[in-house]
């Protein structure tokens, strides 16, 4: 066992998760990292969420089968095609639907086992894709749903549920990623993968990770097939 | 497609999820039935639910595999004994962290995925071990908290969790299962299951089942293997 103490941090694999895991660590956390393998169509974001605890030395990495398209309604779990037109103003198709309610309780879960007190998720409600369940106002209902729900909160022991990325920019993301001495190239942010590991560059996540570099004046690391 | 609204059930196999199914169908809803194989020591009570599903007729019952044994930290998923002495005043080591929060996220992606707007669940805080996640409060924060976390919640169509049993005693639920007409016999609330497929008799859960039954006056149809 570590003397820090430890953090359940949700790693996608994506740039945003592996920021907020550099926060962990750097808020002097050691990290349990839990990703979630819930049969998405860019399952490759799972070999990234390995990259990316194992360069933090995650205490413990779990990937946690769940197969949520069993219940189906999201470009990502079901067969509906992505949408590669740009960042529109509704909701999206591959909204998945209660996707952070299910992975954050997963993380309270395990938190609350582990004897950890503090939860990491790289959501952030600027440069997304509209989903609900980002936005500052859900992560703060969490956290008062976990005091109620859990025994650690009714003896007085909450839960903070960390959004270090809540009020970033995706440029101010890629910053924090060098900031950090992360590499970016290690994560994965395409929904849609193309042939040969390429990202596709035309789905909402690729063109918002795209602009986040370009806005931040940094290189992009990210092999894309189409260039956003 | 059936005409009727659909509404999510967790149905685990016990007695109470069996009445609330009950209370489903009464106010009229077809069933999306959803249980969790979630390497829970009982695993015997998921046939239990299989056969509460049919009986109920449910449009559909997914049986999730789920490992919180992964997790570990309670006595029905980790190497830890389940207590035989009594019900006690404390949170007992049965407490699976964060369970009801995990089943109600995975009923409120089903639901939205579905088009359901009604969520059931089995709680009740009365005779009852004492889990954080059973209480009023925990039900009525979840409510808000899948309003905030949603798209249909956004979009102004928010959702309901009933919990019909909430004030009730385990009489009142034995009662309720003789007045819907639902056979006792088909569910399952053993913890720890004894050897010929029988209750162990001992454990909270075989404990507050007896009394039910007892204080309602009814007939007990379950087989323990010691008389509680």
């Amino acid at each position: 066992m570590s003397a820090a103490p430890l953090a359940v941090v949700l790693v996608s694999g994506g740039l945003d998760s592996m920021v907020a895991a550099g926060h962990a660590r750097e808020a002097g956390f050691d990290i349990l990292a839990l990703s979630v393998d819930y049969n998405q169509r860019h399952q490759v974001e799972l070999a990234a969420a390995r990259r990316i605890a194992r360069a933090l030395e995650a205490e413990r990495h779990v990937v946690l089968p769940l197969d949520l398209s069993a219940f189906g309604g999201s470009a990502l779990t079901a067969d509906i095609d992505v949408p590669k037109g740009g960042v529109g103003d509704d909701i999206p198709v591959t909204y998945v639907p209660a996707r952070n309610t299910i992975f954050l309780s997963l993380a309270l879960g395990w938190a609350e086992a582990a004897g950890a007190r503090d939860l990491f998720i790289g959501v952030n409600a600027l440069d997304y894709s509209g989903y609900p369940d980002c936005r500052p106002e859900f992560v703060a209902a969490f956290e008062g749903l976990a005091e109620l729900a859990t025994k650690a909160g009714v003896e007085g022991q909450p839960f903070k549920i960390h959004a270090p990325l809540q009020h970033m920019t995706k440029a101010d993301i890629a910053r924090e990623a060098a900031r950090l001495g992360l590499d970016a190239g290690m994560s994965w942010s395409c929904y849609d993968p193309a042939p040969g590991g390429k990202h596709c560059g035309l789905c909402d996540s690729c063109r918002l990770r795209a602009k986040g570099f370009e806005e931040a004046g940094l290189p992009d690391p990210t092999v894309y097939a189409t260039r956003p």
